[in-house]
């Protein structure tokens, strides 16, 4: 290393340590991935969480449809590839961001447990939690605040889980949740403790 | 919204604004995006300014070839349109890291105007900085950090940038850095400036 007296600038060779930046931030990165059907309460609980977070000061920030879907996955589609496919870029991203020190919460659908498996193994133990929303069909169904199981059971859509595709419950999740018995902000509460008792903020 | 007392925590419908991160972090997200031919020096101001913002506290991030192409873009090779798609990823993952109130440094060759024009447009003006490191090719290939140029000489490399795969200049570049004339602190230090000069980052 070089050092400039005048400036302090030092030349390095690589990447800023992640602990460098979670110092900076006084927490650890950390992904919370959101799985379950549609309507199962992963958007909702995702954004109480991240607005609970940034309120307390802590860095946070939401993957899901809205900036994946139509943004870096907007070329992929909803075959069992590009589902797989789609999946696994999110890991990657998710990577990323635990990297930039992050509290990232992550909430697709994510059917299959081969894929989460990926992502599990891309963001690594210790960072991933997978958190599993596990609310009845019946409930999801009834609910339906995008209106797509009513064009899935019309026949409008094809390929839609829970109705004409699979959903493979998670059997490891770190934590689960059913929103018909819990409130999003009680499910929000549960997964603060759950960071917290894992040392990814401090209390 | 409906408010909790005990916990103050209130139910939101979408994401956390950009704002309100850039708040927490006290800065702006921005992507300084790198580009310019193997050997030109990208990967050494990138890291030496990410080194130097967390320094100072400022949450910087790196994304090159070390976290992009053995990871999100693994898939793609560097035929023209996997390098089209390589760049459009990185443009769209750049978006959500300017989102997230980072201040990002990508280090891409990104031989091409048009893959160039596409991030700018994805990330959007104001949050964009084209930095060309307009290298002399005789330097950057006397230089061959990686052996590469010696490589695609030999005919081993097929469509390697400067040698047998065009390289599309900037033409409106936000900043212009001749490597074999400045160092990377002091290109660092001119980074830095502009960061300022565009409100990135309190003085």
């Amino acid at each position: 290393m070089t050092e400039i007296k005048a400036t302090n600038i030092t030349w390095h060779e690589g990447h800023v340590d992640r602990t460098v930046r979670e110092g900076i931030l006084k927490q650890k990165g950390a992904l919370i991935w959101m799985t379950g059907l549609s309507g199962s309460g992963k958007s909702t609980i995702a954004y109480t969480l991240e607005h609970a977070l940034v309120q307390e000061g802590r860095l946070a920030y939401v993957l899901d449809g809205d900036n994946i879907r139509f943004g870096l996955n907007k070329n992929l589609g909803f075959s069992p590839e590009d589902r797989t496919e789609n999946i696994r870029r999110i890991g990657e991203v998710g990577k990323l961001f635990v990297d930039a020190g992050i509290i990232t919460i992550t909430a697709f659908i994510s059917p299959y447990e081969a894929d989460r498996q990926i992502a599990r193994e891309t963001v690594g133990e210790g960072n991933f939690f997978e958190v599993f929303c596990d609310t009845p069909l019946d409930v999801c169904e009834e609910r339906d605040p995008k209106g797509l199981y009513k064009k899935a059971r019309a026949g409008e859509i094809k390929g839609f889980t829970g109705v004409d595709a699979p959903y493979e419950a998670p059997t490891k999740a770190e934590h689960v949740i059913d929103t018909s018995k819990l409130s999003p902000q009680d499910a929000t509460i549960e997964l603060v403790a759950m960071l917290t008792k894992a040392g990814k903020m401090s209390a």
